[in-house]
C-alpha cells in the first residue's frame, strides 16, 4: 500500500470551525460513546479473539493455499478460492466472487543484471511489476547514477544510451515510514518514463524499502503512451551502495540487464465476498476488507494476506460472541490492490449499481502489525462522530486516530461519499518485508494481527449500531 | 522488568483536583513546551540517529561480548568491562564502576525432567534463577496440577510427596501483556514456598509466556527461612500444556527432576557509569539506564541488552548533535536487576551519600521495541509538570504517557522522591523472548531500538534544561 497520513492538527481545526460555525452542535463536545453498552462487546471480543489467535491461522492457510498470488497468476486464481471458502467456513452469508478483469505482467524466468568485467559483479534485482522485457541477450550500457528526476534532467544528454541508475534512499529519519516510502517511491513508479524521456534505455532503481540487505523488493510501476517502453529492475539496498561505490571508482563500468518478463492481455479475476446480513438494515452495509493479490517475490503474509486474514476474523468474531450487527457487516478480499486496483474501482461502480448504502469502508493494508488507531477519510462531520468512539479503542491500545488516506482498495468508494478507515499499525518494520521475497508468515506476530482483527471487529459494529 | 502499568484515569482526577485546589496555578492549563526552541533538537536527533543506528550496532557489540550475563558469572564481569569501554568510546566522562556485592547462582550442567515410563517423555524444563537443586539421582515423585495457590490449599494433604505444578497461562484477553505477566508470574516467584509448605517435594511452573514452544522460560524465585527449601523449574508452555493432557489420562504419571544448580555466596560486580557533565549545575543528574545482567538461556538482546545501549546511544545522540545539557545526563548501566536489585539499591544509597541531586531517573526495559510513551512515577506536580512534555513526543510516535511504576532499577531512587520514567514500548511481542533461549539480538528491530534511544535522550534533555 501507499500512504499519507497527516496529523492531528487539520482535524483539530475543524472542531474549533465547527464550533464556531454551529455552536449547537452537541458533537464536538460529545460526552463520548456509550461506554456501558459497548464494553461487554469489547470484553467478549478480546477474551474470543486473543484465546483462539484465529487469524494467524487464516494466514497460514492462505499463504498455504496460494503464496504467489499476483494478479491474473494462477495462485490468484487458488486465492479466490481460498477466499470463498474461508468465508463460507466461517459462517459468513452469500459469499460470491464479482468478477474484475485484471492486468497479467508475468515474471519469466530470466532476470539478471551483472556489473561486465574481469570478475563480474551479480546484483540482486528484480524486474518492477508492470515493466517491459528486455532482448534475450540483455542489454549492455554504462550506468548514470543519479538521485532525483531533476538531477536526471541537469544531466542533459549525458543519459543518452545509458541505465539510470535511481539511488535515492528512502529518508531514515522519517519515524512514519510511510511517508518516508512516499518521498522515493516516485523513482520506482516513474523512473522509466523518465529515464526513457532522456534518452535512457532502462531503469534501475534502488529497492524501496529501510532494510539494508540483498534483497530486492518490486512494485508496480507505469509507463506514458507517448514515451518509448524501457525495461525497469529494482535493485537491492546493499547492491545499490556496492553499484554507487563501483561508479565513483570506475565511473565507465557497463552493467547487462536481462529480464524474460512480459505484459499478457487481461484476464478475468474476481472480489471475493460474504457478510453477516443486518437484522434491520440490510441493505447498509459496513466494509472490512484486505486485499488478496500481493506480490510474487514472497508470500504476501504482510501486504495483504494479514488484512484478508483480518477481514474475515472479523465476521467470525462478531459471530462467535453472538452479536447480531443491525447493519450487513461485509468482508471484501479486493483483488489487483499492487497494479491496478481493478478490485477497488469495480466495488465502487457495482455498489452504485447495486443500489446498496455503503455507511462505512474498513482497509487493513499496513501489515498486520500492532494496531495504533485508525486513519479517517471522510467528510469532517462524518470524522468527527466516528472521534467519539476513539476512547473505546483505547482498551486495544489503538486509539491514536488521525484523518486522511485510508486505503487503495477503498478509495473509490471513499469518493463517492463513504467514510474510510484505514487500520493504522506499529511500521517501523513494514518496508522490511514490503514486495520482497521477505514477506513470509513469520513476519506477522499472532497477538499483533488478532488485536488488529478485533479493532476492525469493534469499529465495524460501531458503525453498525450508530443511529 | 515487571510492571504494573495503571492507565490516564488517576492522573486526570488529579489534575482536576489540582485545579481546584491550586486555580493560580498554571499548570493544568500549561501552554505546552517551548515548541520553536526544542523542535531543531528534535530534528536534530532523528536525523543523526536514524541515519547512524547505533544502538543496534552497541548492542550487537554487547550480545558479542559477553552473550550470558548472570550476576556473580565471568559473563557478568566481560559486560562490565565492555560498558566502561563503550562509555568511554562515546565520549563520556567520568567512567567508572561502582562495586555492588551480588548473588551468585550457578546452574550447573544437570537439568532434566522426564515423565517416567516405558516410553519416556523429557519435558523442555530449565531451572529457576535462585533455586536449590536436587539430589545427584534427581526428585521421583508423582504430580499435582493445580492453577492458583488457593487451589493447592485446596487440596490439603493430598500435595504432600508431589511435585507441585503450577500451570495457570497468563491471561491472553489482556492486551497490556506485562499486566498479564503481573497475573501469572506469582506461580515463578512464590511456587516453591507453597508447594514446600503443603509438603510438595519440588516445583513445576508453565513458563510465563505467551508464546506456545518448546522454550523454557527462566526467572526470579524466592525462598522463606521457615518454610524448606524445594527445587523450583520451569516448563515449556507446550510441554506444560502435554503434561496436563497426560495428567488426565494417567493421574499417577511420575516424574523426575534432576538439577545440578546451586547458590553460592555473594560476589562483587558493578554498576558501570559515565555521563556528559552539566555545563551550569554538575551536581545535578538525570539518569538514562538499562540493566547489564540478563538470564543465561538467551543473549538478553530484549531483556536488557537494548536498554544498555539505548541509555549509551542516548549520550553519544546528545554529544553528536552538539548541544551542551546545563545539568549532568549520566548513562547507567545497572547490574543485578534480574535476581536482587543490588545494583538499583547500591545507586540510591550511592546517590544519597554523594549529595548529588537527581532531577530525574529514566529506564528502558521492556524491550527496545518501538516505543510508545513514557510511565511516570513521580509526584502529581512533578507528573503534571512533565506531562508538558507529550506534544514534543508525538514527532517520535511517543506521546502516550501514562502514570506508575517506571523500572526496577530506578524504584529505590524513585522512593527517595526522585522522578522516575519507564519507556514503555509496543509489548505484544516482549513476553515470546523473555528470560528464555528466545532472546537474541534478532528479535530487536534497529529503527524501533533507535527510537527508544531518541525518546530517552529527548527526555533527558528536558529534564536537562527544566527551569
Amino acid at each position: 500500500m501507499v500512504a499519507r497520513i497527516p496529523r492531528r492538527t487539520a482535524l483539530l481545526r475543524t472542531a474549533f470551525l465547527l464550533c464556531l460555525v454551529f455552536p449547537e452542535h452537541g458533537l464536538v463536545q460529545a460526552q463520548g460513546p456509550d461506554t456501558a453498552r459497548y464494553n461487554p462487546v469489547i470484553r467478549a471480543l478480546l477474551s474470543r479473539g486473543m484465546r483462539d489467535l484465529q487469524a494467524e491461522n487464516l494466514l497460514r492457510s492462505l499463504v498455504a493455499a496460494a503464496p504467489h498470488r499476483l494478479s491474473g497468476s494462477p495462485g490468484a486464481a487458488k486465492a479466490v478460492l481460498w477466499g470463498a471458502a474461508a468465508l463460507v467456513d466461517q459462517g459468513c452469508e452469500h459469499v460470491r466472487q464479482e468478477t474484475v478483469m485484471v492486468p497479467h505482467w508475468v515474471r519469466g524466468s530470466t532476470e539478471s543484471a551483472v556489473v561486465v568485467g574481469r570478475r563480474p559483479y551479480p546484483l540482486a534485482v528484480c524486474a518492477l511489476g508492470g515493466s517491459v522485457g528486455t532482448p534475450p541477450a540483455g542489454i549492455t550500457a554504462g550506468v548514470v547514477e543519479v538521485h532525483s528526476f531533476d538531477e536526471l534532467r541537469a544531466l542533459g544528454p549525458a543519459a543518452k544510451g545509458k541505465i539510470v541508475f535511481f539511488n535515492r534512499p528512502m529518508d531514515p529519519a522519517k519515524v512514519n515510514t510511510f511517508e518516508a516510502y512516499g518521498g522515493a517511491v516516485d523513482q520506482r513508479g516513474r523512473g522509466a518514463v523518465e529515464a526513457s524521456r532522456h534518452g535512457g534505455v532502462a531503469a534501475l532503481v534502488r529497492s524501496v524499502t529501510t532494510k539494508l540487505d540483498r534483497v530486492p523488493h518490486t512494485g508496480a510501476m507505469g509507463y506514458q503512451d507517448t514515451i518509448p517502453k524501457i525495461p525497469a529492475a529494482a535493485v537491492s539496498t546493499l547492491d545499490a551502495d556496492t553499484l554507487s561505490a563501483m561508479l565513483k571508482r570506475t565511473p565507465h563500468l557497463r552493467v547487462t540487464l536481462r529480464m524474460g518478463c512480459r505484459i499478457l492481455p487481461d484476464v478475468p479475476s474476481a472480489n471475493v465476498m460474504g457478510e453477516i446480513v443486518g437484522s434491520e438494515k440490510p441493505n447498509d452495509v459496513i466494509v472490512v476488507s484486505g486485499h488478496l493479490d500481493c506480490w510474487d517475490e514472497g508470500q504476501g503474509a504482510v501486504d495483504d494476506g494479514a488484512g484478508c486474514a483480518q477481514a474475515i476474523e472479523a465476521l467470525r468474531l462478531l459471530q462467535a460472541i453472538g452479536v447480531h450487527p443491525k447493519k450487513t457487516i461485509r468482508a471484501v478480499l479486493f483483488m489487483n490492490e499492487e497494479n491496478g486496483d481493478r478490485g477497488g474501482k469495480g466495488y465502487a461502480v457495482d455498489a452504485r449499481r447495486l443500489q446498496e448504502h455503503h455507511l462505512g469502508a474498513i482497509e487493513s493494508d499496513m501489515g498486520g502489525f500492532a494496531p495504533r488507531g485508525f486513519s479517517v477519510d471522510a467528510d469532517s462531520l462524518a470524522t468527527l462522530r466516528s472521534y467519539r468512539w476513539r476512547p473505546l479503542f483505547a482498551q486495544l491500545q489503538a486509539d491514536e486516530w488521525s484523518t486522511g488516506y485510508s486505503g487503495t482498495d477503498i478509495t473509490p468508494l471513499v469518493r463517492t461519499g463513504v467514510p474510510g478507515f484505514g487500520l493504522i499499525v506499529e511500521g517501523q518494520s513494514y518496508f522490511d518485508y514490503h514486495h520482497s521475497a521477505n514477506d513470509v508468515l513469520s513476519a506477522v506476530h499472532p497477538r499483533e494481527l488478532e488485536l488488529g482483527a478485533i479493532a476492525e471487529a469493534l469499529l465495524a459494529y460501531l458503525l453498525s449500531e450508530d443511529e
